[in-house]
């Protein structure tokens, strides 16, 4: 695929060892059972290869130029052996950790919580804040925010999701690097029970309570993608709000949908009200017995939804609908911009939209973020055609790189391109430009101070 | 590989098509030539499944279980599949794009130049920075920085690339994050002629022009990671330098050692001597006769260097030699920490600096960064065994990790495990532990202000 290593073409002075054709030297000694293993192991590629090597032959004669497959042939036997050796290398778990504990029993008659209830937050971040000024928790008139956004820390079961997720965070930190917002990766389960979708609720607490400094916790899916770089979230709308999430009143309360809200993309207020909410949400998660019969209660329950265990978001839903007094009047739900926007009804208009509109919107007509649900890029199996997927998802991060690029003067030859063109001729004023197409000039004037 | 999938599970309303066994639906109508050859792509396709599922059926009966190798082929196919229909996508450029230029001729007799001389740079950005005093170059008593990384547009030949792409960006996220570092991940060759590993000359150059307010541009490969989150580079060091990089004087103007630095990590101020030297080291780059020349009179002039094209570090040696009195006093060769450590010599001793040492300290006893020169999981071939560069990679990830997760209370179970298990108790206080772990309150006292 004309993949050019970035990677200077350094090699070592000295004796080290250098690849051979399987890729392996220097072994340390491994257990006889697992030796044969791996002679069985090595014999299975070697005949599979061997196949490969027929058919391709006999497609050569017969059908014409089959270089490409022979070549994925071999990627295919490189692949496979990589990953098997990553695998091992990831069982090799450190023999001096005593902590690995057994599996938890859940007691179900006891609610899970994320951690001890903290009654004063309010009033001890406040305190904290006011005693600790050089790290403020609003900066030039707008308060601080943290994206968190994540993937588990294994590779994808189909690797081109890792090349997507890749993407995906380039594109997260070109808009957070042009709003001044921080980002956190996160690559770890900080709850064995709370695994999969449901790993958010924990970090969102952490991170709360590690960072007394930042007003507002946003998370981001990793399937989502900022299509509209200029636009900003109007956060003085919810000054009396903590939860700010996208969806549709009607589909909530009416319909009780299963789709009433999503949580790919929503913000949480650094407050005790945030934390008592994410507990309150928890409990459906926990992997096992509870995740399943919480499923069947969410599946009972909200309109549309399948069967399948308790999900993030229709225990949200199940939760604001059950618990509506208690919540709503903090909860935001919005759908004036596409704090989150479901890619099918957004990926084939961007032409259109380029044609008659421009960022700063965040609307249908220049969609602030688009979310591709149900593809699942980092699985083996999504909702919709692989390649309906993947071009959609080589438009969206094109249609958004243009924007980026802009200020250097470049932009996609097209939006299924990689390739780049100049927009504008190299000039002896570049400064002209800057103040021209510089996001952050236009955002708030000049009232972004440089941070 | 037990992958959960942290996209939450939601299906569209209504009757859009869902994934088939192959993946397809919803095709738009194609030439009939390609669906010739599409067609004939497929019986290929089932051709190999069925020796592949052969292979598998006589193993199960004659040699034991064969279950992981049955997915692995599936799998295989799956990769295949996608990587195929990828290349589809992004070979079908925009057909309304006029500007595809024919390859240029490089005139030889021409030097080769990366942009218009700026004769007044220096000049024009004071002026600029005295007229946009909300984008200051320094904030709060420190020069502001952007690092500069990337990688190439298209997936890796090796797909675990891609992943560690993933893990070694989320590192430099982290790292960054705490030390007020903006981030520039570039995914586009600017120059068709300088792609590569020259790629970064013409972007270095681009990001100075338009990011006036930047002080010092980082450069720093895809393949090295930060591996002390404490250090902070000195720069009240280099006040009267413009390009700072790792190596060591005598390898370089006694040895003409073609390792004398090294160009994975390196940083540029934002001044005309620095657009200068950039135009002097560019002329070695453009890919064809011109690079495989200079590559030649690299290799005749540099002690140990292979016989290949030239490479961007090679150049940059060579030109500090061949006009060392015009460049030299404004360069500063770094070695008494590691702005760029040589991954072979240190991964091993990640538990002896734990044990002994503490992050601050940047150097051979807790190194700044551990670089993996050689290993090059993107591509086919490697310099080093595959399993021992991917091993040594998630030591160093979890050893820099460790140091991340050391403020949210986890810790790695070991460092080649991605698991994570917690270091201290929840806590009724959290905000204790904010002031006793967070970096940041320690690496300039109370100097450093909320941005």
């Amino acid at each position: 695929m004309g993949i050019e290593n970035f990677t200077p073409l350094k090699r070592a002075s000295g004796g080290l060892p250098s690849t051979t054709a399987n890729g392996r030297g220097g072994r340390a000694t491994m257990p006889r059972g697992r030796q044969i293993h791996k002679t069985f192991n090595n014999i299975k590629i070697t005949i599979l290869c061997g196949f490969v090597t027929i058919l391709v032959l006999r497609g050569t004669i017969g059908i014409g130029n089959l270089t490409s497959s022979e070549e994925e042939a071999i990627n295919q036997n490189l692949i496979e052996e990589t990953n098997r050796i990553l695998a091992e290398i990831r069982s090799d778990n450190d023999p001096t950790d005593p902590d690995e504990p057994p599996e938890a029993e859940i007691n179900s008659n006891v609610t899970y919580t994320l951690g001890p209830k903290l009654s004063n937050w309010d009033e001890e971040r406040k305190v904290w804040l006011s005693q600790n000024l050089e790290f403020p928790n609003f900066v030039n008139g707008r308060p601080r925010i943290l994206l968190l956004t994540g993937s588990p820390p294994n590779p994808c079961d189909n690797p081109i999701g890792d090349h997507y997720l890749l993407k995906a965070i380039k594109n997260k930190i070109d808009y957070c690097r042009i709003h001044g917002i921080e980002i956190v990766y996160n690559m770890a389960h900080l709850d064995k029970e709370l695994a999969g979708y449901w790993a958010k609720l924990p970090m969102i607490r952490r991170l709360m309570l590690s960072h007394p400094e930042v007003e507002w916790i946003w998370w981001m899916d990793s399937d989502a993608m900022f299509t509209d770089m200029v636009f900003e979230i109007p956060l003085s709308k919810y000054d009396k709000r903590n939860l700010v999430i996208h969806g549709y009143p009607d589909l909530l309360f009416e319909q009780k949908s299963w789709i009433a809200l999503n949580t790919g993309s929503f913000l949480f207020r650094n407050c005790k009200w945030s934390l008592d909410l994410l507990d309150a949400w928890a409990p459906m998660g926990p992997k096992g017995p509870i995740r399943e019969e919480a499923g069947k209660i969410l599946t009972a329950n909200l309109k549309g939804r399948p069967a399948f265990e308790a999900d993030d978001q229709s225990a949200l839903i199940y939760l604001l609908l059950s618990q509506k007094d208690q919540w709503m009047d903090k909860v935001y739900i919005e759908n004036q911009y596409y704090l989150h926007g479901y890619w099918a009804g957004l990926v084939d208009r961007y032409e259109e939209m380029i044609e008659k509109h421009h960022p700063g919107l965040g609307d249908e007509r220049w969609p602030f973020v688009t979310h591709f649900v149900g593809c699942k890029p980092c699985g083996s199996y999504g909702d919709y055609p692989v390649e309906q997927c993947l071009r959609s998802m080589e438009r969206a991060f094109n249609f958004a790189d243009n924007q980026v690029l802009k200020l250097y003067g470049f932009g996609h030859r097209g939006l299924l391109s990689p390739k780049i063109k100049r927009i504008r001729n190299e000039t002896v004023t570049p400064l002209e430009y800057v103040d021209q197409f510089d996001i952050r000039h236009s955002v708030h004037g000049n009232s972004r101070s440089g941070s």
